[in-house]
C-alpha cells in the first residue's frame, strides 16, 4: 500500500480523552499510562502535532468523555465502565474531566455525547466531520487499544481514511501498545509518528 | 388501538428546544410561534407537566440545539438552516440558546450534540434512554411539525412507545399544528394533552 | 435560494417502496394511492426519470421494506405498523414485496435492512451513498408524507442536498400530498418534477 | 465481577461470517483460520451451541458480510478491505458467500447490510435485537480480533450484556486469539466456552 499525502483542508485530528484524569500526575488514570506517556513523550508530541497541523489548516477536534456527576448515564457497571465509577473519573464539573491546558488553545471544536468506547457512538463526531468535508481522520489519545481503537474501527467503517499517530497514544502496557500498532491498526489505518504525519500534510 | 397507562420509571419526557430564542418575547423565533404558544398556554402546561411527572419518577430530558458561534457546525445553508444563521439563533454562549428559567429546575439531563432536526441524530439521546431502561417517550416542544416530528419519527423507528403532548407543542400556524396532530402523529404516536398524559402515568 | 445543477456522478435517486404491494392493482396498498398514482402518472414518470438519469450516470438505489414472513421483525404493533401486519403486506417471499418489473432493470443497488419509516434507519443506505461519493439525494416513492418524508428529513440531517421528485411520489390524499410538497419539504429540500430534475443534471 | 445467568428469552447468539469463504477447505480465507478452527473445533462447537441454545429459546442471528459482485459497495480499498477484493471473497451470488450448511437450519433471522467490520454498522442488527427485547448478546465467528471484536465493542456501547463464546471464534494466529481473549474482551464482555454458556442459560 502506497501512502500518499493528506490535504490539510480535508483532514482532522481527533484528540481522544486528553483530560486531566488521564494526563496529569495525581489524577487516577495517570499511573496506568505513565510509562508510555513518558517514553513516547506523548503530551509534548501532541502539542507540537496540533500546533503545526492547525497552522496548516487541519481541524483539531477534542473528544472528551464526560459523565453526569451521579453516573446515571454510565450504562452497565461492567469491566472498564465499572472501573470508571470505582475510580470516580470523568465526572462533569470536576478538574479531572477538563481537557489539559496545554491543548485547549488549539482545539477548534469539541465532540459532545461520548459515553462509551467509540468516539462516534452517540456523538456528533460524524456530523462535524461530514459537515466540514473531512476525509482524513488522524487519531491520538488514550487508551490506544480501547477508545482510540474503537474510534479508528468506526472511522474505517465510515470510509474515512484513518491515520494513527502512534507516538501520540498510550496504552497501559507496551504489550497492548505494540499489539495495536503492529497487529490491528495496519488492517484499517496508516500508522505513523507525528513527525511523519506533519510531513505528509499538503 | 386501546391506549394503556405508562409506568413512570420507564417513561421520559423529551423537551425539544424550550430555549429563549423560541419561547421569550424579544427573541427572534418567538413571533413565529406566539399564537399557538398563547392559545395553548404551552409554557404553563409544560411546567405543570414536568413538575408533576418528575415527582412521579418520570425522567425529564432537555434537548437543546446549539451551534458554535461561527456556525461552522451548521451544515448546509439551506431552508430551515439558512434561516437559523440569518436570524443568528441557537448560538453557543448567547442568552437565546439557554433553556428557559421556568423549566431548568426540572431537567434531569441534557442531550448533547443536536445540530439537525432529529433529536436522536448525532446525539446521545438514545444512549441516555436505553441506558436508563426507558420504553415510553413523551415529546413536547418546537416546532411541532419539524423537530418534534423528526424526533417522534425516529423514536418510532427505534421502537419506543411515542406520545405527543399536543398542548405542549407549537408550530408556526394552526394549519401545520393541526396537520401534525390529526394526520401524521396518529400513524406513529398517541396524541394527548398534558393532563391526559398525567392521568395515564402509573 | 438559487437552485443550481446536480453533477450526475455525485447524485443518487432513492426509490422508496416501489413494490407491488403499493403499485399494482389487486395488491392491498394500491387503492390508497391510486388517485395520485394516476393523476400524477407516477409509474410512467419514474420509469422515464430513472432511465434517463441512469444513462447520464446517476446511481439508482432501490429501497424496499421487507419483513420476515411471521413479522417477528415488525416492532411495535401500533399505528402504521399495525396496519402492515393486518394487511399482510411487505412479507418476505411474496409477490407483493417485489420491486415492480418496470423499474427492476434500472436499479443499480438495493438498500438492505429497512424495517421502519426512514430509509436510513438500520440500513446500509448511508454506507452506500458515502462509499460512492454521493452528495445529492433525489427521493421518489411512497408514502410522500411518511417514508419519503422520513428519509428526506434524515438525508437533510446527514447534510446531503435533498431533492423531492414530486410527480414521482404519492400520498393517500391530495391534502397530505400538498401539505408535504408546499409546507414541509421546502424547509429541507428542493421540490421539483422529474422533468425539471432531468434538466438540472450536469 | 460475579457472572450470573442469562434468560434465554432475552438472549441472542450472533454468528459473525460463518460463510463458506471462511469455513470450508478450498475457499480463500480458510487457510488463515484453519489452525484455530481445528484446534478449538469451532464448527462442531458452534453447531452444538446453536442447536441446544435454540431449543431453550435463544434467538440465533446470522450475520454475513456480502458485497455486490463488482464490489461497488466495498468502500476504501485499504488494508483488510483491499484483501477482500484481491481474494474475491464475500461476493453476492457465489458459493463462498453462503452461510455453511451445518448452521443454516438453526438460524432464525439474518442481519442485512454488513459491509464493514462492525456487525451493527449500517445494518438492522440493533433493530432486530431491540424489537425482540434482547438484552444479552453472545458473539461467535471470525475473525476474533476484527469483526467479532468490532461487534462486541459496539454491543457494549449499546449497553447489551456481551458474551464472547471463545471456542466458537478464530483469528489468524494464536497470538491474536489470546490477546483478544485475555487482554481486550474482559474489559467489555464475559469470555467463556460454549459449554459454560449453555450452563448459564436460564
Amino acid at each position: 500500500m502506497v501512502s500518499i499525502g493528506f490535504k490539510a483542508g480535508e483532514t482532522a485530528i481527533i484528540l481522544i480523552e486528553f483530560q486531566n484524569d488521564f494526563c496529569k500526575p495525581g489524577f487516577p488514570l495517570y499511573p496506568g499510562i505513565e510509562t508510555i506517556l513518558k517514553e513516547y513523550k506523548v503530551i509534548e508530541n501532541t502539542v507540537e502535532l496540533v500546533r503545526k497541523a492547525r497552522e496548516r489548516g487541519v481541524l483539531i477536534v477534542g473528544c472528551p468523555v464526560i459523565f453526569e456527576s451521579d453516573y446515571r448515564d454510565l450504562g452497565q457497571e461492567f469491566g472498564i465502565k465499572a472501573n470508571v465509577k470505582k475510580l470516580g473519573v470523568f465526572r462533569r464539573g470536576t478538574e479531572g474531566v477538563e481537557f489539559i491546558d496545554e491543548l485547549k488553545p488549539y482545539i477548534d471544536i469539541y465532540v459532545e455525547g461520548k459515553r462509551g468506547l467509540d468516539g462516534f457512538h452517540g456523538t456528533n463526531l460524524d456530523v462535524i466531520l461530514r459537515y466540514l468535508g473531512i476525509k482524513n481522520v488522524a487519531i491520538a489519545g488514550f487508551l490506544t487499544n480501547v477508545c482510540v481503537e474503537s474510534t479508528a474501527r468506526t472511522a474505517f467503517d465510515l470510509n474515512y481514511k484513518v491515520i494513527i499517530i502512534k507516538d501520540c497514544t498510550a496504552a497501559t502496557s507496551w504489550e497492548e501498545q505494540r499489539y495495536a500498532e503492529v497487529k490491528l491498526f495496519p488492517l484499517i489505518a496508516e500508522v505513523m509518528t507525528h513527525k511523519e504525519f506533519l510531513e505528509k500534510l499538503e
